[in-house]
């Protein structure tokens, strides 16, 4: 099956807009098994949309048109559609009427020119969008079956998921559930993975389930697909499979699916009723900027304190000024007990950094120290890593959330990591 | 001109990757005044790229093709460029000597495979790419001229703007120099800014500059595309302009062309050997990340506290516990001039907000305080926000940080924005 896109807009082909609707499309058709061969962007120009209409429906099965279907005069989907394929726009009259009842209920009359929303080509399958007053719609133009699409990303993605997928899926012969379930690691690399996970793929019956990775230093994704007839076909096919991998990468799964690393920390601090003061050394304050976003972080992280200077830190800190020279196990230990006090929170944890001298290269090496506080005492990892400075600071955030989530969730802090040297 | 993009590569077909380097070329085209009309996207696909090299060849003037340069057998451009055109590769001499003097520069040997990158289509036109070794080329396919360029951003943006914007401008008739002239300012509304500057375009002589805006919550930037025959004539055409769009929007302007506000801040601290100690509240931490990963970030930013808990807050900076309501000026000023001594800094800085009752919402407002302690004594500025938690902590980060620049620059830190409820 050759599916399309093609993504309309000004804004996108001038590059006002970064076009992250094309990516997160191919993505979930990638991750549906369904492989995208050719893009189109074109502006909001009737030539060049008939144009790119035309070749896509001589070309493809499918095409998935993205953006256009708007109230405003240069929102031209629904025109140049009909015309592509020698038909009228008639009024989809169910649809005039959900729109109304969306202004409606917000206590406002709709204006004339959203009734153009309602305009669709005759014949078109109209595609809901519960969120927004952009229907979708399909129809045939050439020889391929066309899906149009909001260009509202949030929009988009519900409609895609929700009734474009499931459709292509029907069409592909593909069973037609499908399910990708993700594992997020850290602390291997991506041929110990793949190694590691060996032979799993097979333990699905039949060739459901595929494995694919994904790695994007500090962190790497495995993804697992799954096909089966139904929700319930699928998590049995899964179950074998899924039980494997959990076996095999342990302690090194920092979260799942749609969750992340700083989301499961925040999560386990915050069902123990824990609250955390952080100090961190030459990350730049990422740690905090990783937990304070969250819904929830900023009542949980107590206080957090970024400082490049050992004299300033300890200062901030509240212990007594002394000449550092370079960070040991004692006085990282010192420095998360204190803050942890000053704080009066449950949990207090330090990340500092010594870094080697020299100018920034590929080698360039740094000793990472991570020490948490808690009532039940203290612990303490250290962590060599080489690779540059910046290596260095994107391995010292991550390890420190991980250390933190291993503390919480009663795992070993001090497990060695692919990135380490000895 | 018309003018076409083929962005070649698996990763980007398959949203691996987000493709930043079409919005990139686009904008960069844009800003000189040339429009792009058509972008494709093809994967590492021999019959794609074939098709693709030759539908661009027959409906465009220009073809920009970006991708596909690299030593490895999946990178298939100049195969297909010379498939597309009919004629042989052969080797460029000039280009695998200067990749050998590349590879001898660091202590290595050329890998064969890299071979293969020297090797171009018959008569193509070299296009030299000095920080890498996938050079790029120009030929003819069809009726266009196309441009081959890498896919590492930074490569292809030195090849661009250097190589392929100054040849299009020469075939364009257009006068040979162009220039984009950025002000990026903070505290005045689009609308408020386009009235400011009515009229302003007029003092180019013959229409040789151009106005534009672009908003982006909080900051709006203000453009000048100015073209005259050399950079000497363009000088002078700006020249008059520039004075005019400074005298009009003044002490709004907070930095320049590639500029950041948070650069122009540092900047300044650093011209005045000053140390910073910042303590924010509600903001997520977000202006420290702004100055900290900046080269020196660091050592001017002695220390950062981030603080959502007033009470932990003034803990946090050694200030005696006491009950806390609403912040007052007394109180923010006491905060910054305690952070700045605590930390030994020449300036100490506090944003805090106090925000308004009740869930979120779009006329949700907060009170905003930026005080700055400095040897001189400190200065304590208030401002209403209306528009969500979102919005007023955007609008705090800003505040906090123009209000710093104003304070360094020697200018009114407390002119009244637009942003600002009475």
């Amino acid at each position: 099956m050759r599916i399309e896109i093609v993504c309309t807009g000004d804004e996108v082909l001038t590059g006002k807009i970064v076009n992250t609707n094309f990516s997160y499309m191919t993505q979930k058709l990638e991750d549906a098994g369904l492989s995208v061969v050719w893009g189109t962007t074109v502006g909001d120009d009737r030539d060049s949309l008939l144009s790119a209409f035309r070749l896509a429906g001589g070309r493809a099965d499918i095409v998935i048109v993205n953006g256009g279907l708007g109230p405003t005069v240069d929102d031209l989907s629904q025109e140049i559609a009909a015309q592509a394929a020698g038909v009228e726009l008639v009024l989809h009259e169910e649809w005039l009427e959900k729109m109304e009842g969306f202004f409606t209920r917000r206590g406002r009359a709709m204006p004339p020119n959203n009734r153009k929303q309602a305009m669709l080509p005759a014949g078109a399958e109209m595609l809901d969008n519960p969120i927004g007053t952009a229907c979708g719609f399909a129809m045939d133009i050439g020889g391929a079956r066309f899906f149009f699409t909001p260009g509202v990303p949030r929009e988009l993605r519900r409609m895609l998921e929700e009734q474009i997928i499931p459709r292509l899926l029907a069409r592909s012969g593909a069973p037609a559930t499908i399910r990708l379930k993700r594992y997020h690691g850290y602390g291997l690399g991506e041929s110990h993975v793949d190694s590691l996970l060996a032979g799993v793929e097979a333990l699905g019956p039949d060739g459901s389930v595929k494995l694919g990775f994904r790695a994007h230093y500090p962190q790497i994704e495995t993804k697992l697909t799954i096909r089966g007839s139904d929700p319930e076909d699928v998590a049995r096919k899964l179950a074998p499979v899924d039980a494997e991998v959990r076996r095999r990468l342990g302690n090194f799964i920092i979260a799942e699916d749609d969750q992340t690393l700083e989301g499961v920390v925040l999560a386990a601090l915050q069902s123990q009723a824990a609250t955390l003061a952080l100090v961190e050394s030459f990350t730049g304050g990422q740690i905090a900027m990783r937990l304070l976003p969250l819904p929830g972080g900023e009542a949980v992280l107590r206080r957090a304190t970024a400082s490049r200077d050992p004299a300033q830190l300890l200062a901030a800190v509240g212990l007594p000024a002394r000449e550092v020279g370079e960070y040991d196990e004692a006085l990282a230990g010192a420095v998360a007990g204190t803050a942890r006090a000053a704080a009066g929170a449950s949990h207090g944890m330090a990340v500092l950094i010594d870094l080697d001298e020299g100018a920034d290269r590929m080698d360039l090496g740094g000793t990472i120290w991570v020490a948490i506080a808690a009532e039940t005492g203290s612990v303490v990892r250290r962590a060599r890593i080489l690779g540059g400075r910046e290596w260095i600071r994107l391995g010292a955030v991550e390890l420190g959330l991980d250390c933190l989530r291993r503390h919480l969730q009663g795992l070993p802090v001090a497990e060695r990591i692919d990135f380490e040297k000895a």
